[in-house]
């Protein structure tokens, strides 16, 4: 595999030159659409794709996500933003605007099981994901030669029982700032509280279950001693109850009396690296909103 | 099974009140979305779902449909329908505005094969079928007890090679006027163009194979003389060109050396009654949107 | 729909017919298969299909399931029997050997919910259940009509918590030595465990949850609090412990954010009904040997 | 991604060391079973697993796999062989006895696109294929660098319209005895049919459709143009007739009116990927069967 090569870049800037995406929360009331896409026509945008949500049309919760092109895009982003701000107050909105040839900037953390992590270096190199992967974090060297091949930063920061509180220091510092994101790429570690509240909705965690079943460590063989028919992997939002964060994405794969514990992993794999995937994806082009414990996806 | 009760009815009735839908198709361009929510905004309309899709934000072609609630929305229909009207121009479009609680007539077609029948019937007695089925129509009468024990008119049209213009005529007289839409369930004959003239876009068919493989007839003896892995089933409209219709939904299910053409059609069986239910279910909600000889559907 | 009629069921005999099928667990060691083939092809057998497991080639649990036929059968039904019991001792193995063309005679308890009922009767009608459904068993009225309507006795037994013994009693009474198997099909009382006891592995039920996520009440509300984005359903042998037998069939369907807790239920019977009834069929067939708490199934 | 690794590959031949497979096809008829299984029986062979098909119990043809473990076998495999030439002489079977820890050498062609190649890779390294890669050849140099990185020879032969035969020849030297199957792993060349008379059913293509829907070129571009809902793609044998050859498995996924033909090809790959590695696997563990144009698969 190969970095994301300059024509495949050059095709992801031309794809979404322009183009800007709002992600919109409210009270739920009469003329927020109408507010809002009477504003963005002023503006000259015209809009490619619109997701709307409401949890109940009356007393409930808005959800919006807005693509539009609009001409010149860098040179009105300023007043874009400013001639937005009254109408977010004065229906109370949590918004934002982003460009979307803005790549993200990720970090993956990972153990010693790279089959998510290539996948991700194989859709980034494939230029289909939307981000630029700004350094790879491992507690174990395994995939050190893959990450350096594709010239992606590789940093060990081994964790034991000990060292772990270091540990995440040392994870901290060479992430702080520099990534908007983070990938738990099957990374075996627990992070703490303080590690998590420095990116509220911004990692994500692929476990091995289909949650909430089998939440917590050894899914596979709890699932093989359970019998079960269908494994499962999910996606999700790291918050500080274990597996119990907001779920993105979700997929299963079928499974007999023949498979053991090594088949369930070895299929599961195939599960799980497709699952991040599309959990990521959707999560580097805004299509992602949180509410309460769950998650509003606009594929 | 039975008729509908009157508790679901009250139940459907009750969660689609006020509730109005306007499809929309017009050449795209800037401002649509905003005249047409700032048009509902001032109706006093509050827009509960809405989706949009554009083939081509530069010169494509522009799909929506929203689902608003109005109070008392039965007086205020025609104005409703008056004001819209001069937007309709200015934009070239075609739309219609539908009221959600107004159930459409539908009619079915069925041979000897009972299982699609079967699964509308239930549906449709569990209140999931958002329809009045004013009759069904058969070339045999397999299903004559089945239907009549609900209640629904049952009649019985015999074609054969000489009759089948005859056949054709006596279920025009039938069906004029007091049906909205058509339902094939696996009914083994070709309807004549002339038929179809009368419901454009109305009339949707199951066919028992992934299209367009195995198009025409005897599709499992051909898929199991492929050797076909997986065996599907498609629901779409009927147009002159056999089997070549705006596809709908499609479906399939995974077979094996073992399965033989017998079992091929049983499991089929279950494709088929799956995805032209699902159809079915959308064409009545008004969520299936046809360009070209594509659709655009919002689920 | 209409009773198995008897084309179908004369179809069903033929195909059937001089059809044995030979369940087989032992401890697995060496010479099983040859004893067991070379006794079959001594006795002028021809095996149709073979289906064979071994937990362990060293010292596990050997499975197997041996279909085949035999000329008349019926008149050397007894000798054959006889003759393999001193090999059955040998090998210390549990086994039966079953009529193919012998139906279980099945009960059916039910609810309100009719969906599961209504699939399992058509299944009937159309000659792919193969049973004769000896009742349906209700603690509710709503299902009686369509049952008689197919010439199947409908016994009301209402359960109350002051009645529930008394009304297992009569449950007892209906069932005993009149039936093989029971399904609950959406049947929503627990059965205590003296009733369990006279149907080891004789009852399947269907639970409408991916177990073992949701175990227990109300696992459509709870996927919906959870925010799960697939749903599933799983049909299990039931023992003593609550939604804890061998499972048999699992099925799963995506939903998303729109979907809520009615939207689920409706769904999820699609599901139910899918998984309950091929872990009939498989029931039905002698493909499914239980080992443990866990089943292994030759489909 | 790095090569698999001694701990890996002597847990492979751990895992299959002493066990072989027999794969016979022959017409059916009584005592097959137990001749084979008396005969392994008696040479102290004990049987692992065990599948077997009939076409027809009566005429049909036989296919069965036997897997087995049997002390030393490397010794014995001689005797083993001679052996059982009079029964296979008997029964008019084709036959063939491979050890299991034995891996198939394997070449893959490949063009532009990498995912097949990248999956198939990430197995090899990750020792879930059960293969040497001896070689990957290619028309273009994409992937020249990610091959020669697992230390794998990588043969750059380019093909035009006018060098096709003399670079058929080059790549027919360089497989001559060194490769025992060949993969095409979205390689966008077709074999001549000399070619494919040294590889009879050992050359396994991924087609970019659900076969047999879209035969021949550019199938996201017609899928998209008929507007289906399901895209896919299909392993099979190579033979003359192109996209024609016995289908060893088919996989689909789910697309909307939203996706363009760019992302069916986006999402066309994650399918392609796993159903050709999912036949590459069967293949190479010979669980894949052919019978005059279809495979039987004992997965």
């Amino acid at each position: 595999m190969q970095p994301i090569s300059d024509k495949e870049w050059n095709h992801f800037k031309q794809k979404h030159e322009d183009t800007a995406i709002m992600l919109i929360t409210c009270p739920d009331r009469p003329g927020i659409v109408s507010t809002v896409s009477q504003y963005l026509y002023e503006q000259g945008a015209n809009i490619i794709q619109s997701d709307q949500y409401t949890t109940d049309p009356e007393g409930g919760r808005f959800f919006m996500r807005i693509e539009f092109k609009q001409n010149r895009l860098q040179e009105c982003w300023e007043s874009l933003n400013q001639g937005f701000a009254p109408i977010a107050k004065q229906f109370e909105m949590e918004w934002k605007l982003v460009e979307a040839c803005k790549r993200k900037r990720m970090a993956i953390f990972v153990s010693k099981e790279d089959h998510c992590l290539v996948e991700l270096l194989w859709q980034y190199s494939a230029g289909y994901l939307h981000a630029d992967i700004a350094m790879v974090i491992s507690n174990h060297l395994d995939t050190k030669d893959m990450v350096e091949a594709m010239g992606i930063p590789f940093y060990h920061i081994p964790v034991t029982k000990d060292t772990k509180q270091e540990a995440e220091q040392k994870q901290i510092e060479l992430i702080k700032g520099k990534v908007d994101m983070i990938v738990l790429a099957r990374y075996m570690q627990i992070l703490s509280p303080t590690f998590l509240q420095d990116f509220p909705c911004q990692i994500i965690n692929i476990h091995h279950s289909f949650l909430p079943a089998f939440v917590g460590a050894k899914p596979y063989e709890r699932a093989y001693e359970r019998g079960v028919k269908l494994i499962g992997a999910t996606a999700h939002y790291v918050t500080e109850e274990l597996d119990a964060g907001p779920i993105i994405e979700q997929g299963v794969e079928r499974v007999t009396h023949r498979d053991d514990v090594d088949d369930l992993k070895r299929l599961g794999k195939q599960i799980e690296r497709t699952v991040l995937a599309r959990a990521v994806h959707w999560h580097l082009e805004d299509r992602v909103l949180v509410h309460q414990n769950k998650t509003v996806v606009f594929p």
